[in-house]
């Protein structure tokens, strides 16, 4: 029996260290490739892409797999073996539910639509993308359709991401949340004017140097991680030793310091996997909604907090004397705060942002119900934008074409960015009690109480159990929207107090 | 039959993507992972490596090259397919002998071997290698065990990186080198005292600059190079649009330029083989000599002459005046082609290189002939080596420790350093007589026309032809080591005169 888990071990680690490797063959891609590689690395990712997904969707690991059960039923249902065969079983029987042609089909028209999306959101013309956007629609509908024992077709889309969660689920906390938002967001418009200070000048290097300083307290650390430089900022890993972060800078902008503390988030979640689960399908975060949670715990709930700027704001204003030294503190915290609602949802504040996404929840769900018609999308989403978030949407570039998801087939995928502002104060919620001198300790620089609360109670797990039993044993009860709901008011309130 | 054609290239795409993620993984780890992620990646390289050995020694490919053989025969000979299909057979009938068992262990020793070589080095202790240096030959018997057909065992390892290559063809060449050699470095002794400006100081970043200017002139272009720092130099790539050199910087060294060439030499020659070969083990330089003679040729022949240093040294006067604003161009020239013999090898001038290489030569052959004992190594190796560079060993460290190479069972790599070096000058003459104002288009900047000389008629053909068959075309006969000789003795020859 143990030399059978071996064998399935070793296979799961190669298949593993093939997925990395595509990991690191992106990165590569993305930061450091000369642009002429770009068709060869294609190639090669998918050759990856295709070894790794043949070698474990084989009857051999199925058969291991299924002649491991007894041994499994002898474990402690926590043990890293019996997280191991369980997850790996239902890996496997997602994976073999697909077939090639459908998803060589999927990566084959999300690459055509790519380009076509881009081209449309340029132009702002819908028309140009509607039959791609068909095409990925229809696809996805097939998709679906290989699965069975969902009550509505979208659960089906969502477990991509969020393994497990139900839409009823998901709409029953978005419900709650958009019932208390936007009553809110109409009353309080916008929280501050334009600061000119925010515009800069701020000095590239001083950021990067202001970045570094800022997540080496959160946990980066040179021995395990990189820092880069990408159009889109992303977080990614070779291992738990080996963490890619990357940001973007620019003179105009000092919003660099979030999007370095967002990445390191993701990073400090991937670099606390248990080493114990290296080269196992189990060492990931668990899914997209928890992995959220925490770039969004550290770039909000503590990056956007006080006691954060208390320590760190007089620093700043010496990186950047010309243009902080004489803004007061509490002017630069309530423009990092600022309360306005906007077009695009990745220039979002922290408030607006979960509108945007409960309008494309809404949209994708009622897509794949087949109750709105993809050629009524623009006309319903500029209708519907306007009701939740009080503006008009000046055209369909900065409307239902901004967002590249769609095009490569990622419904399901959005939900997950305000399933983690939720999950985020739950966590923090939970922190806060066990440790309650947090505020403290961010006035003195110090987060590491916090990164090894996090650490032990959430990061090391991986993906040994379900998003809901993690979240389950993190903070002992499922998914809540009402602490999420409460920490918007108690911000907005101290950001209107006059 | 052309689906089986079609079937076979498929597979060898694949085993070649695999063999570039390797590549990549390698240039990554080198340049750019941080330093915990090393034994992740290590397992992730053994992975890549044994997922595409096993799939190129399987029977399915073997059974697509049988099948092939009248396919073959209806092909011209010079086409990709029939070069693709002779080539992997070659590779495939020797991949298959080898078995796995004798290869893992082989991999296992190397990787032991190396931390105590490196110990071994820096102590000066001889006998703590030893039993690693005799398990290292030990191994590399029973694989010269797995072949046959060989005139001598030494045949063997020659193969392995110089594919045909018989040793006796080697012998006579190195002795009429040797020969020649070794009276004309006694005779000579030191062209040159040391210059103090050759000690700096020279600005890093300017000789990074320098170097780029360099070798941009060469070929290199960032839409499809790049070049990083290591402590290693050494030119990798993922395909011939996206190649990797690296080199290294030292404030009291300005044969960073050297270096930057040479890379740069292994590289345009990755980036000038015919795109039609892409992603086909036919997409590759020809073997380890045919290689060097490229770096050697743009380092030495090109970046060591006069015509290349009327152009740039005036440049290079303005990047670094304050050591170099008074220094006559001739004393310059003269410093960069001093010939000096000294102890170890990677720092040895043009000349003296290649009593380094033949020494080591003749002991791997003497080692494998069992006529050397290992324990006698340091013994015969400091007296050869002062019988032929007139220079007494002062410890091991600087003598018979001093090469990675063995402790790795890399025999049979060494010969192809001055197989290179005499390869390059044949070549060289065939340019000069199809070009031969190559040198007044140096003094003008103008390093074009040979670059798409050798793209033509060298790089382009890739792994087409063997090694042999490619030297051949390129400069119509084999191997000879003369106009080596010649142009040594006249290099010599105006370096000495007063």
């Amino acid at each position: 029996m143990e030399q059978r888990f071996a064998e399935l071990k070793g296979r799961l680690a190669e298949i593993h260290d093939l997925r990395r490797a595509q990991e690191v063959l992106f990165w590569d891609q993305t930061v450091m490739m000369p642009p002429g590689g770009g068709p060869v690395r294609s190639a090669q990712l998918t050759t990856l892409d295709r070894v790794a997904h043949e070698k474990f969707i084989s009857d051999e690991v199925g058969q291991l797999l299924e002649g491991l059960r007894g041994y499994e039923d002898g474990l402690d249902y926590d043990s890293d073996e019996a997280s191991l065969i369980r997850t790996a079983r239902r890996d496997w029987e997602k994976a073999r539910r697909v077939p090639a042609e459908l998803a060589a089909e999927m990566v084959g028209a999300a690459a055509e639509a790519h380009d076509v999306w881009a081209k449309a959101r340029e132009e702002s013309d819908y028309a140009l993308f509607l039959p791609h956007l068909e095409r990925a629609v229809d696809l996805k509908r097939r998709y679906v359709d290989c699965f069975e024992g969902y009550d509505e077709p979208y659960d089906v889309l969502l477990d991509d991401y969020e393994p497990g969660m139900k839409t009823a689920e998901v709409r029953a906390v978005f419900d709650e949340l958009k019932t208390e938002l936007v009553p809110l967001i109409a009353e309080v418009g916008s929280t501050e004017p334009d600061e000119p200070f925010m515009s800069g000048p701020f000095d590239i290097d001083a950021q990067h140097q202001f970045s570094l300083r800022i997540i080496e307290r959160f946990g980066y650390d040179p021995q395990f991680f990189r820092l880069d430089l990408t159009v889109h900022p992303f977080a990614a890993s070779s291992g738990t030793q080996d963490i890619r972060l990357t940001t973007r800078y620019k003179e105009d902008d000092i919003t660099s310091l979030f999007t370095a503390m967002h990445e390191c988030g993701h990073g400090v979640y991937e670099h606390g996997v248990s080493q114990a689960l290296e080269r196992t399908p189990l060492c990931h975060g668990v899914s997209s909604a928890l992995h959220e949670s925490q770039s969004r715990m550290w770039e909000n709930i503590v990056g956007r907090s006080r006691p954060f700027w208390n320590h760190f704001y007089p620093q700043l204003q010496g990186a950047f004397p010309g243009t902080l030294g004489d803004v007061e503190q509490e002017s630069f915290y309530r423009a990092i705060n600022r309360v306005k609602p906007s077009y695009v949802r990745v220039d979002a504040d922290e408030a607006t942002y979960n509108l945007h996404i409960i309008l494309r929840f809404e949209l994708e769900q009622e897509i794949f119900a087949g109750t709105l018609p993809l050629k009524d999308l623009p006309e319903v989403w500029n209708t519907r934008f306007e009701e939740y978030l009080g503006i008009p949407v000046p055209s369909d570039s900065l409307g239902v074409l901004q967002d590249v998801h769609w095009s490569g087939g990622g419904f399901g995928y959005f939900p997950t960015y305000s399933l983690g502002n939720i999950i985020s104060v739950q966590i923090w919620d939970k922190v806060l009690a066990e440790i309650p001198d947090l505020h403290e300790q961010f006035e003195a620089g110090e987060f590491g109480p916090l990164h090894e609360w996090l650490r032990t109670n959430l990061y090391s797990l991986g993906r040994k159990f379900t998003p809901q039993e993690t979240l389950e044993r993190v903070v002992g009860s499922g998914i809540d929207a009402k602490p999420y709901v409460r920490y918007l008011k108690e911000k907005l309130g101290t950001l209107t107090a006059a």
